[in-house]
C-alpha cells in the first residue's frame, strides 16, 4: 500500500467510528470540557527549566506527566466518557492503545465503575499489559496491524462504547484544556511547543490558544524518525508513514502513522510550524528534564523540550513546552542518567 | 564534647544570630508570608502516588521538589530576605549551606539583584559549588566544623545580612506556607508526613495545620542514621548527634546534628510523633516516586514517602507526604532505577 492509499484507508477506518466529516472544535467546547473534567484531572503546574548552555534562559514546562495516569490522555478520555456515561454504564467501553490512552481509559473506568475492554498489540510490554489489568480492565491482545479493525468488531459485536485515542472532537476538546490552563498560568507566553503524534493534543491546544491569543506561535514537535506530520504540513496533505518507519523512534508514544482526520483540519488551520528532533536530542532532553526540572518524562514527552534545547524551534521571550507524559521504562531512564 | 553540652553550644551559636528567646510563629505570620512570597514561589501540586502493594491506597505528594530551585527552602529564604530588603541591597547577604538553602539564597539574590556570599563546606561536591557560583554568588569554602563560626565572622566583618537556614521565625513562617497550601488543596487530609532535619519545615507546617485543623496528625520522618529529632522528642529535650553519626545517611539534606532552638519549641508543641526509616527504605521510596509518581526526589525528599510505603507512620483515610526536594545526584538516581 502506498502512502496516499494507506492514508485514505486510515482516514476511512477512523472516521467510520464516529461517522462524520471533520469538524472544528471551538473555544466554547474546550471551556465546557474544562468544567466536565475538573474533578478528576490535575491542573498541572508550570515548572521552570533552565537552558543547559544559557542558564538565564528558562523554558516553562507544563507537566502533564503528573496527571494521575502519567499523561494528558486523561483529559480527552474523560471529556468523552462523561458525555456517554449512561450508555457506557449499560454497555461497557472499549479503547485501543498500547500506552497512555489505555491507562487513562482503564483508570477512568475503575473510578466511574464501568466495564472496560482494552485492545492492545500482542507485542506490548508485559508491564504495560499488567498495569492495565491491575486497574480491572479486560485486555484483548491482537496483532498490531489488526488493532483498529478488532476494536470496531468487538464494539459492534458487544455494543461497547468506543473511546477513540485522538481522532474525535470530544477528545480534541478535552486535550485543549491544557491550552486553556497554560494561557491562564502564563499569560505572556509567546511560543508553545507541543509533541505531536495522532494530533489530538496539539489540535486542542492550538484551538484554545489561537482563539484567545492569535499572536502566540504554536509549534508541533515530532521525532525525525516518525515525521509524518511535518511531511504532511509541508505537502499540505495528510500523509501516512509505514509503521516499520515510525516504530524506529524511542518515543513510543509518537509512532502513530499519521495524524487523524479531525486533528489534520485543526493542524492546518492553527499550527504555525512542525519541527523534528533526533533520537539523541530526545534522550538528552529526558536527562535534562530529570536533573534540572526534577520531572520524569518519557521520550515522547521530552520532544518539545528537545527542540527548545537545541534551538530547533522559534525562540521567544516566554516559551512553554508540554511534557506530555512520564511513563518511562526505569531501565531506559537509568541508562540515560548514567550518561 | 558530650551531647548535652554540644546541644547547648549549638543553641547558643544559633540564637546569637538573632538574639532572642525562642518565639512561636503564628498562623497570621504564615498568612503574611504567603502573600510576601507568592510572586516567586510555586504553589506546588499534589501528585497521586499509589501504594506499591495496595494500588487503591494513594499517598498525596506535595511536590516541593518542583520549586525553581528544587526544594522548599525558597519559601523561608524569600520570606526572610523580603523583610530586610533595604539593608540586604546595601550590605549584601550571607548564608551557610551545602545544598538547597544555598541554592535558594543564591537564586533569590540574582532575582532581587543582591550581592550574596555563600559559605559552603570544603568537602561539598564540586557540582553543587559550581551551581551556586553559576547563579552569581560568591562561594567561601571552609572546613565543615567552622561553617557557623565563619559565617558569623564574615557577617560581622562585612556587615552582611544573614539568612539562616532554619533556626529563625521568619524562616519557619515561610516554610509554613507549605501547610497552608496543603490544607487548601486537600481539605480532608488526616495525616501529614514531613521530613525533618533542622526542623524549620515541620515547624511551619505543624503550626499552620494545627492552627487550622487540630485533629490532623503531623508526623516527622528522619533517617534511622540521623535520628536526633526522634530521640529529642522521646527524651523531651533537644539532643545533638555528632556529625560522624548523621553523615552516615544517604539523605544528605537531613544530616543536621540537632533541630534548631526555635523549631524545637514548635515541634514539642505541635508535632504528634517522629518516626525513622532505614537507608534501604529511603532508596526504595526514591525509585517508587520516580516510576509511579514521575517525580525526581532526592533521598532527603523521599523519607516521608518511605514511612508511608512501609507502614511506619499512622495510617489515615487521606495521607499526605512532603517531597521536600529533588536535587539528586544523577548517578545515584541511575543506580536506584537500574535496581
Amino acid at each position: 500500500m502506498d502512502n496516499a492509499s494507506a492514508a485514505a484507508d486510515h482516514a476511512a477506518t477512523n472516521s467510520a467510528a464516529h461517522g462524520a466529516d471533520p469538524q472544528l472544535v471551538t473555544l466554547a467546547d474546550i471551556r465546557v470540557a474544562a468544567d466536565r473534567i475538573q474533578d478528576l484531572v490535575l491542573r498541572t503546574p508550570i515548572v521552570a527549566l533552565p537552558h543547559p548552555d544559557r542558564p538565564s534562559d528558562v523554558l516553562h514546562l507544563k507537566a502533564e506527566s503528573l496527571q494521575p495516569t502519567g499523561a494528558f490522555k486523561l483529559r480527552g478520555a474523560y471529556n468523552t466518557i462523561s458525555q456517554v456515561l449512561d450508555e457506557s454504564r449499560e454497555r461497557g467501553i472499549i479503547a485501543q492503545s498500547s500506552g497512555n490512552h489505555a491507562r487513562a481509559v482503564a483508570w477512568l473506568a475503575k473510578r466511574l465503575d464501568l466495564r472496560a475492554v482494552i485492545v492492545m498489540p500482542d507485542a506490548a510490554p508485559p508491564t504495560k499489559v499488567a498495569a492495565v489489568r491491575a486497574l480491572g480492565a479486560e485486555v484483548v491482545l491482537v496483532p498490531a496491524s489488526e488493532r483498529d479493525s478488532r476494536t470496531l468488531e468487538l464494539a459492534a459485536e458487544h455494543g461497547y462504547v468506543e473511546v477513540p485515542p485522538y481522532d474525535d472532537v470530544r477528545i480534541i476538546a478535552g486535550q485543549g484544556t491544557v491550552g486553556l490552563e497554560l494561557i491562564d498560568q502564563l499569560p505572556d507566553v509567546d511560543v508553545v511547543l507541543v509533541p505531536i503524534s495522532g494530533g489530538g493534543l496539539i489540535s486542542g491546544i492550538a484551538t484554545a490558544i489561537k482563539s484567545l491569543r492569535p499572536e502566540v506561535q504554536v509549534i508541533g514537535v515530532e521525532p525525525e524518525l516518525a515525521a509524518d506530520a511535518a511531511e504532511s504540513l509541508r505537502e499540505q496533505r495528510r500523509i501516512t508513514w509505514d509503521t516499520t518507519l515510525t516504530y524506529r523512534t524511542v518515543a513510543d508514544g509518537l509512532r502513530t502513522p499519521a495524524v487523524g482526520v479531525h486533528p489534520w483540519e485543526h493542524i492546518r488551520r492553527y499550527v504555525d510550524d512542525l519541527v523534528t528532533v533526533s533520537e539523541e536530542q530526545i534522550l538528552t532532553a529526558v536527562r535534562h528534564i530529570a536533573v534540572e526540572g526534577r520531572l520524569v518524562a518519557e521520550p515522547s514527552g521530552a520532544v518539545a523540550t528537545a527542540a527548545w534545547m537545541h534551538d530547533l524551534a522559534p525562540r521567544g521571550a516566554t516559551v512553554a513546552a508540554i511534557v506530555s507524559g512520564g511513563s518511562v521504562d526505569p531501565a531506559l531512564m537509568a541508562r540515560v542518567l548514567a550518561g
